[in-house]
C-alpha cells in the first residue's frame, strides 16, 4: 500500500524547504497587515456548488460505516479558498473589522486526473482586501506587488504577472455589438488550451458569429505590453465603448502604481479573460516565463460582490491566490530548488560512553536554551558512527565534551576544521 | 448556509494565538531536532484499517460527478497521523536516515457525533521516533519532557502526564493467572467513561471472571504516585511475574529520567491502558487537572512494531501526540487564553489627503523594509476614523506623515502618547 496516486509529499530534506516558503509567504503578507484565517476542509455542497463551478471536481465526504443520516447536510471538501471566504465573511460579518484584509494557506482539494502539475490535494496561499461597498483601485495594483516581493524573495526569477481588466474585454466586446459578453469570455478563456484556431472556431460554431466578428474579438488578445503602450494598441482596433475606456483607465491605473516593479515582470496582457463569472475588474494570471507551457502558477482579480449568495450586503474585493504546490513541485522536479538538509538540527552533542550521557544532556539543554536545535546520538556507539550520522541528516556541527585537559570542542561539518568552544555563548557561524 | 456542525473555525483574533501555539510546537519540536514532515489528508481506505481501528470514525471521499472508475483506489481521510506516518516511513525507508525523529502538525478528521472537545476535523501535533531493531529507552522520558516544555511556555498550567507502562498491566494480570490480557486492558481502558463499578461488572459479564479475581485485576489502577513508590504500592499487591518486573523496572527508568520536571506534573498512573492494541511498552495520557472530566489532551505511547503491516522490518518506536484544537477550544472557552488582536499589524501609516499618499506609501515600504508590519488606511478619510480604525484592530501604533514644521510623529494607541520618530530607526517599545 503506497502513497495514492495524484497526491503529493514531501521527503524531510524537501520539507524543510517547503516550510521557509511558506514562512516566507506568510511574513509577506503578516507585513502588509493581512491576518491570518482558516476555515473548515469542507463545506456544505450548496455553497460550494453557489458559484456554478466546475462541480465534477468536487470530492463529497461520507461516513465508511454507521447509519445514513437524512438530517446530515451534504459535505464535500472546498476546491478553492474564496468559496469558503465568502462564506466566513458572510457568517462572522459582526465580528469582522473592514476593510477585512486576510491570508489564507491551507490544502484544497479536486477530484481531477492526475498529471503534471495538477493534483487532487494541494497547497493554496490566498490573499484578499474585502469592504463594504468600495474597494480602492490601489489594492489592485498592491495584490501583485506582494506577489512579487515574495517571489524576489525565493528566488523565483522568471516570473510573469499577466493582468488584464474584465470591464476591457467586455467593454471591447460591446463595442463590436455583442450584447452577452460572457460567453465570449470563456472562449477566449481557452487560448492557452485550444490555441488561436480553436477559439476562432467555436466562436462561429457554439456562438454563430461571421469569421470577420470572430477575428475581431480575438484581435485584442494579441496586445501584450510592460508599460501602459497598450492604450495606443486598443485605440488602433478602432472599436469604442464607454466600459472599454472605464477598463483602460483602470488597467493604466494598476500599471502606473506598478512602475516601481522591474520592467517585463508585469505584462498589461489583453488576453487574459479567467472563466470565472465573478470576476468584474481587474485580472491576474502568473506565470513561469522559463516554463510557458506549465501554465498558471497564481491568479486571482477583483469582484464585486463576492458574498452575495451568503448574505444581503455588498462586499467588493479584490485577491490573489499562488498555487504553492503546483509552483514548488515543478521547480524542484526542474532542480530549480536545492533541497535543504534532512534535519533541523543545527548542533549534535556526542558523547563516548555512557557514563557520560547525563553531561551530554545537560550541554545540549544548555545550547537548545539559547535557541538553538540540538539533539544526542541515542547511544555511546563508535565517534565515527555518530559523526557519520550528523553528516548524513545535514547536521552542520558536532559537540565534543571536555576530555583529559581539553574543554567543550566542536566541529564545522563542512569544512572539518574542530575548535574549543563555550557553551554558553558559541554560536553557529 | 453556514459552518458544518462539528467543525471549527476561529475568529482572526483567535486565530493569531493558535499560529502562536503552532509556532512554539514547531519550535520546541525542532530544538529537539525532530524533523517536519506532511502526508496527504487521503490514505486507501485499507490502509486506515489495517490496524483494526474504529472504521465507523473513517470518513471516505469521492467525486460528486464523474464516472465511476472501478480501477480508483477507494480513499478515506485519515483519522491519526500514526497510521500515515507508518505507510511514510515504509514507502520512503530507503531516503530517510534513521533513528527517523519526525514531527507532523496536520488535520485529522473523524466521522464523530458533535459534542464538547470532540470535533470532526481538528489539529494534531505528533512527534515520533522511529528506529531499525531498537530504540532507547531514554526517548520514552523525552516525549512527555518536550510537551511540558512546550506547555509551560503557553501557560498551561494545570496539565499532568499519565505515564505506565503495558508491560506492567499485562505482566500483572499474567500473574494473576490470565493468558490473554488484551481483553482485560481494553476493559480497564474505559475506566474514566464507565467507573469501577462498570469496569467490574464487564470483566465479570464479557470475560467471565469472578468477582474476586476481577477486583484483583482493578487493584492496580488505583495506584498513581506523583515519584518512583508505585513499585512499592505494586509490591503490596503480592503479584508477580517477569514481565511485570520488567515494565516496573521500564516505568521507574522513565519516571526517574523526569526527576527534573516539577513534582506532580508527571505521574506513575497505573490504571492508564490505552485501548489501542499497538502500544507494547511505555504508555501516556495528558490531561487538564482542572478540567478532569475533559479527558484525554494528549496521549501515546511506545510500540515495538508499527510498520508491520507495510514493510517487512522491525521498525520499534516510541511517539506523543498533543490534541491541539481540543485543548484550545477548551482553553478559549474557560477563558484561559485571552484572544490576541485582530490584526498582525504594528503601525498604520495614516495621511491627510489623497496628494500625500505616495509620501505614506513610501514611509510604510520603508518601516516593512526594516521589519515592521505596516498598512495605510485605504484612502484619506478624517483622522479620527482612521485612528478608530487602527483601534479597532488592535493596531499598537499610528504614523503620521511631517506637517508643517514637524517631522514624523508616532502616537501609541494604548497610552496615548505622541512623539516624534525617525522611520529609519524607529522601533516598537
Amino acid at each position: 500500500m503506497t502513497k495514492v496516486s495524484g497526491f503529493v509529499e514531501w521527503l524531510p530534506e524537501q520539507r524543510i524547504v517547503e516550510l521557509q516558503w511558506l514562512d516566507e509567504m506568510r511574513r509577506t503578507f503578516e507585513s502588509y497587515g493581512f491576518c491570518s484565517i482558516e476555515t473548515p476542509s469542507v463545506e456544505e455542497i450548496e455553497a460550494l456548488l453557489a458559484k456554478g463551478e466546475t462541480d465534477h471536481e468536487i470530492y463529497i465526504i461520507k461516513r465508511l460505516q454507521g447509519e445514513e443520516d437524512k438530517s446530515e447536510a451534504r459535505l464535500g471538501l472546498h476546491y478553492d479558498l474564496t468559496v469558503p471566504l465568502a462564506r466566513y465573511v458572510a457568517e462572522h460579518y459582526n465580528d469582522l473589522v473592514f476593510p477585512f484584509k486576510r491570508y489564507q494557506i491551507q490544502r484544497t482539494w479536486r477530484g481531477e486526473r492526475p498529471q503534471e502539475g495538477r493534483y487532487r490535494e494541494f497547497y493554496q496561499c490566498d490573499i484578499d482586501v474585502i469592504n463594504n461597498n468600495t474597494v480602492p483601485l490601489h489594492f489592485d495594483a498592491e495584490m501583485p506587488a506582494i506577489v512579487y516581493e515574495i517571489f524576489k524573495r525565493l528566488g523565483i526569477e522568471s516570473f510573469q504577472m499577466h493582468i488584464n481588466n474584465r470591464k476591457v474585454l467586455e467593454g471591447y466586446f460591446r463595442g463590436l455589438g455583442i450584447e452577452d459578453t460572457i460567453p465570449v469570455i470563456r472562449i477566449i478563456d481557452k487560448l492557452d488550451k485550444i490555441g488561436r484556431d480553436g477559439v476562432l472556431s467555436q466562436l462561429q460554431a457554439n456562438l454563430g458569429m461571421q469569421k470577420d466578428l470572430a477575428e475581431r474579438c480575438l484581435a485584442i488578445s494579441n496586445i501584450c505590453t510592460p508599460d501602459l503602450s497598450f492604450r495606443e494598441r486598443v485605440r488602433e482596433l478602432g472599436v469604442q465603448s464607454d466600459l472599454l475606456e472605464q477598463g483602460l483607465d483602470e488597467l493604466q491605473f494598476v500599471m502606473d502604481e506598478l512602475r516601481d516593479v522591474p520592467t517585463s515582470v508585469m505584462l498589461a496582457d489583453l488576453s487574459i479573460a479567467r472563466g470565472l463569472d465573478y470576476y468584474t475588474g481587474t485580472v491576474y494570471e502568473g506565470k513561469l516565463a522559463e516554463f510557458p507551457a506549465y501554465g498558471t502558477i497564481c491568479s486571482g482579480g477583483r469582484y464585486e460582490n463576492l458574498t452575495g449568495s451568503f448574505i444581503n450586503r455588498k462586499l467588493p474585493g479584490v485577491g490573489i491566490s499562488i498555487g504553492l504546490t503546483r509552483l514548488f513541485a515543478k521547480l524542484l522536479a526542474e532542480h530549480k530548488i536545492q533541497p535543504g538538509p534532512k534535519s533541523p538540527t543545527q548542533v549534535l552533542v556526542i558523547f563516548p560512553d555512557a557514563e557520560r550521557r547525563q553531561e551530554a544532556v545537560q550541554t545540549a539543554r544548555m545550547l537548545r536554551e539559547r535557541g538553538l536545535n540540538v539533539e544526542l546520538y541515542p547511544t555511546a556507539i563508535k565517534q565515527a558512527q555518530q559523526l557519520r550520522y550528523a553528516s548524513r541528516k545535514g547536521i552542520p556541527y558536532v559537540w565534543f565534551l571536555p576530555y583529559a585537559e581539553k574543554g567543550h570542542e566542536v566541529k564545522n561539518m563542512s569544512t572539518g576544521e574542530q575548535a574549543v568552544a563555550d557553551p554558553t555563548i558559541w554560536l553557529p557561524q
